[in-house]
């Protein structure tokens, strides 16, 4: 669709190829379409991006702003578009500004306990690395081994230790940030505490590329914890009783670091993806972990399983047994996604309502006939149902309304409770629309105050997270 | 001084007393001059206020804006007037909103491990109540007995025990606040996990009463930990040699919940005022603290102390003892502020400067000839340089030129070691000249265009922070 006068393309490429001085810039229609999309999520993308430019340096991502500014083209920040929440998927004649190529772990400081890491750094290989000084990184999300460090911070993403160790929030000391107007600034520092300034490091946590592109992130690593850690297993005849129970242990003082609950039907696809047998006596499986363990919070958390109904226990200290235990979390989601099309959800309650909130997801399961396999971060109240559904022949992507109406009661029902519709994938473009009422209207004003003040122009991931 | 057309005072105090429906307004001048200055720290309010509000309830705070609107008063927000970097003294002509008598704890739920209180619940009986539902409250700070949630929540107020638990930014999860414009709105939730909107709560925390009025804090409790808590004191040759330690301590995986520092001269100020006798073999002293231990954890941290420097280590886990330690550290502040007028100093460095920092200290009191005591949450990088001096008869409140000059010298030279010059006492009018040096200029532009987002007329505690 041409405008009566538009830049022609050639133009807006050729400017561009002169502000990127180092990074690639790549317009083929093949690369494009196969680049339009994020790995996972639903597929909300609306067109073919006009370049996907992969960074190399600040100067390349300042660049590219530079060009988006002067033809006002949007700008879709991504690393290695594993969002669940359609966060990073293209907008039709937008660039797409990869950093995954500035992947260089710049620091690690054994002292400060303290890491500096350009965006596109993997989860996983921050964490390696920082083994090896006796420190680990502790926010671990499902992609852990697929996902980056500037992308887990655009998302404040979480995982299943969570519960003792935080968020991606949590260790976050300091940012710096391309900011749309071209200049880069520097958040936080890497002090451990820091009273001074309005904390903007937060802001920018958790903001998904609407208000600047993160260009190196410094965060907290913590030592690898001293004594033994206990990996365990515990049955329950459902999701409700288990809840109760985790509840209790995460109140106790027992400081677990794990606490993963997954429901009868996630189990049964478990059993049949591992060929284990878990099923057989289990309405919910709970995977705990204890990590610094004494005496008396491994005897606390067994009291507390044995009172709230947990059957067959089975703990180990061996590193090859809990490996194998970790695994099964792990493999639960292909398991799931396995059965057919679906789509993953993600809040949280309050630790009190979680039991409730499982009862609700069940009812509204059995209500519409639908498939919704729970499992998530029980510990934290966060939940994520997959609901699972087979595909018609009329080849369709669209999501089936029986689906879409279990969305809305459940997060109404979430949101009910006291919750949230987001506990750690974010909002993107599946759950932008749902601002005002999970927000308010106060609050969903000054959001775009907030953006108006960063992105003037409204160049940065338009129409995500906020909008 | 009056304009040319005023109101007159009477005029204004009539409109606050209709906006104010339950609050106590005070305008007597006795009454205004006691409550000029914050308790604490260098006196530097410029006059009297116009009236000091005792509000009781939202709709009060929400009546005092309206008259400082309406006539462009300033209003200076406090609680208990405790801040130790003038946060809460008089501007000349202000109206102080005191919320120090909206002081109920609303709810503690155990499930839930949150409490929601209103800004005037004194840090000490919410930790008190929280300790009868098997929680506590963590942040800790020196103020504990006299300061309120709500002042802590405002300046990002940290503690003892901020090494392991985090400081009030990390206890925080949701707030309440009244705006500028009097709208009431509610920000975060009591959800453990929350990645929906933008991370209002934190741009709120730590921002000193310069964006909006706290009306409402839910904070989360820790449960309080189970197994031993072993309290000790270790002693050094001198500050460097245990800033080695600690920072080795802190990257073991010991997690220790406590790690304070004392230098000789504190030492020997303590045994003054207990009537002990720890400065005869004492260059420093460290009080330590471990949190649900087991034996790795306590034997490393023997190994390092002992390979450290450490000496006549004492352990213990009998409460008494344990408290009666605590109380040492406590007693601290008043048994230095008894040698005369001072100054005490808040920065926080990365854990490696640590060592660097605390010999800096000692150089720049002995070039000067000062007598400077250092103390403070080592475990953190957060130090507390005491500055005392002996008053001249000129009855002068000045700060003499060499204290000045200490003070310039220690900020820059924990700005140099990448560090900050608030660790834990916020800004206020002492230090709101060093945001340029400290955030550059962007930061510092930035800073102001999201005060006037949120307080345009600039009535909320203005030229405070970072004015």
């Amino acid at each position: 669709m041409n405008k009566f006068v538009a830049y022609s393309n050639s133009e807006i490429i050729r400017d561009l190829k002169e502000n990127v001085p180092t990074g690639r810039v790549n317009i083929s229609p093949d690369f494009l379409e196969q680049a339009e999309n994020d790995q996972y999520g639903v597929k909300l993308a609306d067109g073919l991006p006009l370049a996907l430019i992969e960074a190399k340096t600040v100067k390349d991502v300042q660049g590219v702003l530079k060009t988006a500014r002067k033809f006002h083209i949007p700008v879709v920040p991504r690393t290695t578009a594993t969002s669940t929440v359609s966060g990073s998927d293209a907008i039709a004649g937008s660039f797409i500004l990869s950093t995954a190529k500035m992947n260089h772990i710049k620091e690690i400081n054994k002292a400060d306990q303290v890491a500096v890491v350009e965006p596109g750094v993997i989860n996983q290989e921050l964490d390696d690395e920082a083994r090896k000084f006796g420190l680990f990184y502790a926010p671990d999300p499902g992609s852990k081994k697929i996902s980056s460090i500037g992308g887990n911070a655009s998302t404040n993403a979480g995982g299943m230790s969570t519960v003792r160790y935080g968020t991606t929030k949590d260790s976050i000391l300091g940012l710096k940030v391309v900011l749309a107007d071209g200049r880069e600034i520097q958040l936080g520092s890497r002090s451990l505490k820091q009273a001074f300034g309005y904390n903007l490091t937060q802001l920018f946590v958790g903001s998904e590329g609407t208000l600047g592109i993160i260009t190196e992130i410094t965060v907290r690593l913590f030592p690898i914890p001293l004594g033994s850690s206990i990996m365990g297993l515990a049955f329950f005849k459902d999701m409700k009783t288990l809840s109760t129970a985790v509840t209790e242990i995460r109140g106790s003082g027992a400081y677990p670091s794990m606490l993963e609950a997954l429901d009868a039907d996630t189990v049964k696809a478990l059993d049949k993806y591992e060929g284990t047998h878990y099923s057989e006596n289990a309405g919910a499986m709970l995977i705990l972990r204890l990590d610094s363990s004494n005496d008396e919070m491994l005897k606390t958390t067994e009291n507390i399983l044995a009172k709230r109904g947990g059957q067959n226990l089975q703990l180990t200290t061996d590193p090859k047994e809990a490996a194998a235990i970790t695994k099964l979390r792990q493999d639960m989601l292909p398991a799931v996604f396995a059965n057919g099309q679906h789509v993953m959800e993600d809040m949280a309650v309050p630790l009190s309502k979680l039991a409730e909130m499982m009862d609700y997801i069940k009812k509204v399961a059995d209500q519409l006939h639908l498939e919704i396999y729970t499992a998530g971060h029980a510990g934290d109240g966060n939940v994520h149902p997959t609901i699972v559904w087979t595909k018609t022949d009329d080849d369709s992507d669209d999501i089936p309304d029986a689906v879409q109406k279990a969305l809305q009661l459940m997060f109404r029902k979430a949101l009910k409770l006291g919750g949230t519709i987001s506990g750690e994938h974010a909002v993107g473009l599946l759950k932008n629309q749902w601002n005002n009422e999970e927000l308010g209207d106060d609050v969903d004003m000054i959001q775009h105050q907030i953006k108006a003040l960063f992105d003037p122009m409204n160049i940065l991931n338009p129409k995500r997270k906020i909008d």
